[in-house]
């Protein structure tokens, strides 16, 4: 018994429960021919994950984790044993087969996209959880969000919502950085806070309070033309009424729907696509895994020359990941949430 | 007194009465250099005129029409005096100052994106309300839609809401000669056997059972990648759930919001734009002005190999707007709707 693995116990009804998962002690299997060890370091606590413990997931989607079964998500740690070519002992790596102490991966498989394919990366000069972060999914998540899916244009006035989050703190700082003006979302007076203060947002504003058009109207009174959408729902119809024409709306995921199979009404000003042609549009990050290397050049360059500051909140071994996780989605704090797995 | 007008007399409520629009003599001013006298010989009747008939016209869009004076709509005719150099008598022309027997016309105004400019035609070998219909804005808003808007490809399966409509059966009868299968609805029988029996198409469903959803896998089960939306609403929502990923949605207008001033909710199954990664993209015709010369020669060539047929339903003389209107909007025939003035 040298391994440990978080199983789907049960499947969750909202937050997460303790017992919905289970920590169980495994054997590590002898490596093979093409395989490498990894002990994973960090691991990357996403929404996505959540909704993957639902008995079903949308069309189109990552499908359901079956009961009994070891989750799975974005790693980043070390090898330790490698029976592959490409790769060495003491390689930095990232993977997605995490949610376990040690990984048996094999190489090559362009899991997720290419994004969860083994991968080596430089943590030579950063931390190595920045490539769970804003160097990997999530950062390419904001980059290809905005600069692809939105076609971000110098002159656009932003609007970022869920901006003190892992995905929309990038992307509001990227627009920020390119000189557009932005405006931010959340969801409490410290995260609010957070975006005045820390990221220096042109406005941040909170929807608390059920009135989150006449705030957006306050803070962009000429009204948006790109609306990055972290939470959908009401938030997806408050930003159709300020887009202007030609205005684009890049819909990275709705968190409010992750912990429930239920579905909300869309919006009901939904004639203002066609009466301002404006452009919805879906996207995963894998889709856009070509884009990494420039990616992590453009977001590296902000981070050094400070353009960019990065949030991440790590919570402490493999039994965290409940608490990890509820505090994500309840929001409770800024940036990018981890487990630290040694 | 040698002109007739059409004037918003009153805002219509729901159906138009009537007593909302008058007929009123005018009398022709002289001609002053670079007008142009044009006799009106087709009057287009689409339901963006009746939408801005309203108080209040959905942000983005057209405004709405002043109470008392006369509206304005694609018209076709005659020069019969041209004091601009471009212009002379005989010419067939269409322009954008229709629901009058005669208009003075200046040219060289952008109106509607161009598309309302006054414009020369060639009705040497076609009659002069194709210009109106299949081979004017009716015919860009399908062609533009389905091309351009939703980047329609070889193996596309599509469906066209409102397909017997005017512009709905263009696009469907040109997916249909790029080879594409198609499906059509409609809201009544004889348009359904219009969309299985004249058009030809692949599949043709009605939506006034209230199981739009079921009707639609029955007629295809693997699913649609393009939906060309001319109604919206429920429509929308049913479109979401069979689209493929990757799939595409033109939103060209909700005809059955063009009567009210409400609004319905929007799809409650939105979060599939982010699972499947789908494009909804409302358009306007006028942003395809520049399509419209290959527009012509793509949809001309379709019409004289008779891939396509041109279901057009005219009404007699000026005084008939009002029950033109309604007929259409009520859906009682198919096919592009127009007023013969002369």
């Amino acid at each position: 018994v040298n391994n440990q693995e978080v199983l789907l116990a049960r499947r969750p009804v909202g937050r997460l429960a303790e017992a919905d998962l289970e920590i169980v002690a495994t054997r590590l299997p002898a490596l093979r021919s093409g395989e490498v060890l990894v002990e994973n370091l960090w691991q990357s606590v996403d929404p996505s994950t959540r909704l993957r413990m639902n008995a079903t997931t949308p069309d189109g989607y990552l499908p359901p984790f079956a009961l009994g079964e070891a989750l799975v998500g974005m790693a980043a740690g070390r090898v330790v044993e490698s029976r592959a070519e490409e790769f060495r002992e003491g390689d930095a790596v990232t993977h997605m087969w995490g949610y376990r102490r040690f990984s048996v991966v094999r190489p090559g498989r362009a899991e997720l996209g290419g994004i969860g394919e083994l991968a080596k990366v430089d943590a030579s000069d950063r931390p190595l959880s920045r490539y769970l972060g804003v160097l990997g999914s999530t950062g390419l998540a904001a980059w290809a969000g905005l600069t692809v899916v939105a076609d971000l244009k110098p002159s656009d006035i932003v609007w970022v919502s869920a901006a003190a989050g892992a995905v929309g703190s990038i992307a509001a700082q990227l627009a920020k950085a390119r000189g557009n003006v932005v405006i931010g979302s959340a969801r409490s007076e410290p995260k609010i806070a957070y975006l005045r203060d820390v990221l220096c947002l042109d406005g941040a504003i909170t929807y608390r309070n059920g009135r989150l058009a006449d705030e957006l109207k306050r803070a962009a009174p000429e009204g948006i033309d790109v609306y990055f959408d972290n939470v959908g729902g009401d938030h997806l119809e408050a930003a159709i009424t300020p887009l202007r024409p030609h205005g684009r709306v890049a819909m990275c995921g709705t968190v409010a729907s992750y912990s429930s199979a239920g579905t909300a009404p869309g919006p009901a000003n939904m004639f203002q696509i066609v009466s301002k042609r404006l452009v919805l549009r879906g996207f995963r990050t894998g889709d856009f895994i070509d884009a990494l290397p420039e990616m992590r050049a453009g977001l590296g360059q902000h981070l050094d020359d400070g353009a960019i500051e990065c949030a991440e909140r790590s919570f402490e071994g493999i039994g965290s990941v409940v608490h990890a996780m509820n505090s994500m989605l309840d929001g409770h704090h800024v940036g990018k949430t981890l487990c630290r797995l040694a």
